[in-house]
């Protein structure tokens, strides 16, 4: 409790957030005692190889150790007893780099404030009889920014009872800064406790390695259960939660060492380099360069130049990270199974069958007892192969416009913003050779959102006819192979629709590809109500005929 | 006839409306008839005590009484034989309170013009489902504000078969003022007049109380029967609106002798008087004083201190004003009842129980059955125990934030406003302090709002779903004794719910009560659904066996 | 091929789209070839007499007809050999005409981008239940133009299996000019291509008769089959569209050579000379006058005083061009049949029975099997009669309000503006007398287009629970000569309701006849699910007996 209390009273004074955690720094070489004086960096080089060919001719080369290490004396007096201690606070790096400190922590007051998704005339107007009984029919709300990635991660209807809360009510909806300076915990102390009516008991650890970098030295490659591990796939959530201050921060995306771009989420290093093709480049390869620590507990990709796709892909991929059911028995598949940690990285086309052959699903419908994979944030696939993404376009180029601060220097916002608010900055920079405006880069946006938007409601609604054609089906004594295969429409529609609902850019990302797979939900739905309704019709003759 | 011509032609003229009500002036002391000569106020006070009480050492003391009482050297001739003449037009009070009266029959351009409620982005989006076949679903519009409060009642296809339309049609719908300059009665002079088709036939005397203070001395305390009142609760609806030519004016909440808080809503005083909570102070009361007029004929209730809680509740709560039926034997409850001037002034979660104590619901719901209350802007009791009232903001301090006119001078709007429009006067007078900006009000509150519509949504879908599998399990012979379990559900599910879209300020009254009692109704609506699903699949087993 | 190059090439370069069409200009009486030299206008005259009446004494009469005819001297040397060419390109037109011309072409930003309108906020949010399975729920969007009118009705996913797409994607989704530059035809050269999934096959030439003028001298009155015609009614409708290039131009409402204004759309003439009544004045007939070229093989109408309703009414009409069934046989009717090039011209309350009359409709609905006419944009007839018409307001008075160029000159909007973006000059130049502001217009705007928004949900509700009875009721045995009637309530209702989200005011051109249809569509639709809940319930007490 000692090691709680510090944290948080540093975090009050508002410098730096201080994790002591002497079993997961960097492992280091044996090295004879009397060598062991900080004389500079040469001396930590001595030990810590992998650190000088990061960090020597970077331009964080000249940063001394002790700048993001502490402890570094009694380090140097016996390394083996006394670990220092790494500073991860994104403030530290905000001291340098004020401007992208700055705007990374920044409220984008034009996203709209939490809000249901599944209302008429927001994303997933049908969700509760689509995603019925799933958690997320509980509260799913429209995505509000970087900011809040972690506070609304907790502070939802659906997560763990409803037990986190703003500590100033809806007056707090916007106070961003450390987890536990804006929300508390109402079951804490309270014995009484219950889940609040109408909450789920959704959440689990794998899925917070993308909304924080807290447990970057505490999390061991791809969440698998070590004794250097605090937290690990099948750690309590709750506890996982109460540990987690700051959303995703700057090491990321960024090796703090050497400056170099990098990625460190383990899925996604795990799956580029067992082939997944979305980044590579003409040669087929990406040029991501894994670098490993302590024999593989963890591992970082770096790459020569920054490409935004990786980086932002870490998250905004599709990834299955909670316990779920094989497809073929039916069985549990628990927190201790890889596949709770999995990202296919496939076009929504190939998704169905992928998660087939890994043999997983998340929830079965409630009505027609369809496999179901609860779908989450597929920006990176769906972007990939995207008009933009063949023009060489990047996430940032658009989502992390350029921008003057006050002084005039220019700087990369590190708010993501929606271009929608930026087009001056986001589109007009390489779209001004044709004499485009605002007005028109808006009005071509809106096409093609309003276009796609149009198709997932068409998707929508013909799920809901084969839901509902399969609930009389079913009451009037269709055989079972029938329902079977109305069952495999149910799942076959259901991916190629929710997937356009999970993603951010209503389609924008790629309008032709959401066509196309939006087009495939309905006639797959359409295939199952004819199933079903040519079923009905033969009882009905049979009836006739008694 | 003489008398209606007369106030006709004094409302063109635009000064005072005149009502000559001789027998509905405050009774007076029998007195000799030498003294009764008009020689100022005293002479008055020699009858009339009461308002000696109310008018003496107020800011109105040195007004004449001729102010407001036409006809006083008759009455001082012969007092019995010729009554004073009341004159209650707002305009009147609007020569010196000038900013007031001007407000008050003010337009709110930002509120929206006549719009349906039930409307897929409307505040109601399933109503025609969920209160079939009550007349609400005929019409049901967004309130626009108090300038239209009476014109609204009337011009609407609910209310008397669609007689009363604007004179100039929809270019007079933002015409304010009295009531028959703006509108006209179709019906008049036409003896073929019939409903037009897809009207209702609502419409009662009791709920015109709220919406006028015209029938102030034309109405006996709680709207029985009496010789000396002109209209009652039984009186037919058509010539009560045709006498009804003003919205609620200054005297609804301001004594009209003596410059007091008051309020004159009849069961307001009168549930207060029983013990009603929700005003009350420390001491578990209110300063309320309820002065009688004519042996209990009339009754106000005088204020020390200004609570706008009380005064704007004399309208803004629950009320039972239409006839209904008794819960228990469903035999009918007509406007004789004084059940038809009722309101509970308890919170939600409390109100089914006490409507089933009263024995009294308004209709049942077309397919289930369901014995239902239609619900009316309950805003008082929603605002109750919230958090803005426990820091004793009262609904003034919102609505009617203070501002300046043109020769600078401040006084309170009497146009009713969302703070929405005016976060600046209406939020930041008390959160100036946290510098806290109107864009970070506005983001606030949508969160607030948009949550609490969320769990609309989501309790309207379950009400939807247990109408459904009612109809589905009453066609296939579930047994009488699930139905009625169900049917229970339904009435406990749909006060939890509709409450929410009667009310006005999309939960952000009381955000944490909307999450209470929408959560409530979704368990309840869920409970209905699984207790019919279990027992057609009961049956689907039997048939089988078969 | 030659031809349909140089139209192409001269597209290319801007100027103007030539039609060397010979057999297709006015018919000239023969004269001795002698006289045939080209010295000025009155040579002309000798033969085409019609031209003269129309062109002397107009603004046009000193134009040289060399202006807009090309291959003059050729012609007058071999008039039978060698026929001029016309040119019709706008361009031509924006020579003289240049602010019309540009604003003719303007794109209106204000307008949405392509959107469906089969979204919960869209125009028509049940349309996919309510018109299954025609083809309009593939991709029905709300207009956006006249500069799009072409281009729109091509590049939609119901038509012709998606085949034409914007050439630019979505960036070219607000390019406006020769259609061919616009989009393209992925077909072409194509073998293996293949209708995209989830579209349809509609389109036809009659309906491409309302969307351009290139037709003109193409088309034979009525679109009857004739050798001297390039298209009919039954031409290839992807041939047709190849030869499309310009959306609706000038000479749509203003007669070329005399200025006149003018119709030409075939069915409005026939319609208006057989006595329909829309446009007639106190006498109980227009001033049209009909004049006849080349034995009837073309007609115009040309008008004394312009009529803007008689212009508008061009398209905006309901019209029935479609391949269809007769309704008392079921019969097919195909594009050889008049029936397919048909204007009503008839209040929505008559229309039903009118079809009936001439034994046609649409298409049968899924579910019920009513049989359905698709109404189109019927705004002309909707207008007709309505405060504003019998006001002497003509389309153009609000549509195409009068503006100042950049030089102060006053020019007529050709871009059809929505008086919404344009209150100051669409109704504040008549209503300025009575003191109203634009707040005022579009609050009284609002309010009668959201009541008619509320009646069409409601009646779309009530259609929807009439088609979800008619299924269970015939799942349930009910009889035959009961869904029978409820077919008929079915069609009834339909024509009533759908009229409204056809024509594209949201009701304000009529708003009292708006709740008259829909208050009539919902008491069909009520009507309907009266008669199969009855059935319905007479099956389960006969059930019960057993």
């Amino acid at each position: 409790m000692q090691k709680k209390s510090l944290v948080l009273a540093v975090g009050v004074i508002g410098a730096v957030a201080v994790f002591s955690l002497p079993a997961l720094t960097v492992a280091a070489k044996a090295k004879p005692a009397a060598k062991r004086i900080n004389d500079g960096r040469a001396q930590c080089y001595e030990c810590h190889e992998e650190i000088k060919t990061l960090k020597e001719g970077s331009r964080h080369a000249s940063l001394s150790c002790k700048t993001c290490h502490d402890r570094m004396d009694e380090h140097m007096k016996d390394p083996e007893k006394n670990k220092p201690v790494t500073l991860i606070d994104q403030a530290l790096c905000g001291t340098c780099h004020a401007d992208e400190f700055r705007t990374l922590n920044q409220v984008d007051y034009e996203a709209q404030a939490r809000k249901e998704k599944g209302v008429p005339a927001g994303r997933s107007p049908m969700q509760d009889k689509l995603l019925a009984p799933y958690g997320f029919t509980i509260e799913h709300n429209e995505p509000r920014g970087h900011a809040f990635m972690v506070i609304d991660q907790f502070a939802v209807d659906r997560f763990q009872g409803g037990r986190f809360q703003f500590k100033k009510g809806w007056r707090g909806v916007d106070a961003t800064g450390k987890t536990w300076d804006v929300l508390y915990d109402t079951a804490e102390g309270n014995r009484e406790w219950k889940p609040l009516p109408q909450t789920g008991m959704s959440g689990n650890p794998t899925c917070i390695q993308c909304k924080t970098s807290d447990h970057i030295l505490k999390w061991k490659f791809m969440g698998d259960k070590d004794p250097r591990a605090t937290w690990d796939r099948t750690s309590n959530i709750v506890d996982v939660a109460r540990d987690t201050q700051n959303p995703m921060g700057c090491i990321h995306c960024h090796d703090p060492h050497g400056t170099q771009p990098r990625i460190v989420r383990d899925e996604l290093i795990n799956r580029i380099g067992k082939g997944a093709k979305l980044f590579a480049g003409p040669s087929g390869k990406t040029d991501l360069d894994v670098i490993s620590f302590r024999d593989g507990f963890r591992k970082i990709g770096v790459m020569k130049k920054a490409d935004s796709r990786m980086m932002c892909a870490q998250c905004h991929v599709e990834y299955a990270c909670g316990a779920g059911f094989e497809f073929d028995t039916g069985k549990k598949i628990g927190y201790d199974d890889q596949r709770t940690n999995h990202m296919p990285l496939l076009p929504v086309t190939e998704l169905l069958e992928h998660y087939k052959k890994i043999n997983f699903f998340d929830f079965r419908h409630e009505v027609t007892g369809a496999r179901l994979v609860k779908l989450q944030h597929p920006e990176a696939e769906t972007y990939f192969n995207s008009v933009h993404d063949k023009a060489g376009v990047t996430c940032a180029d658009c989502h992390m416009p350029v921008l003057k601060n006050k002084r005039g220097k220019t700087f990369k916002s590190h708010m993501v913003v929606r271009p929608r608010s930026h087009v001056k900055e986001s589109c007009l920079s390489c779209h001004a050779h044709a004499k485009d405006t605002v007005e028109q880069k808006l009005y071509q946006l809106d096409a093609a959102q309003n276009y796609v938007r149009g198709k997932m409601r068409k998707a929508e609604y013909w799920l809901g006819q084969l839901i509902d054609t399969y609930a009389v089906a079913q009451r009037m004594g269709v055989a079972p192979t029938v329902l079977d295969q109305a069952r495999e429409k149910h799942e076959e529609a259901h991916v190629l629709w929710e997937w356009w609902t999970a993603e951010n850019s209503d389609g924008f990302h790629n309008p032709e590809l959401a066509r196309k797979s939006l087009a495939g939900s309905i006639t797959a739905s359409k295939a199952g109500v004819k199933l079903l309704n040519d079923a009905i019709l033969m009882i009905k003759k049979d009836e006739q005929k008694k």
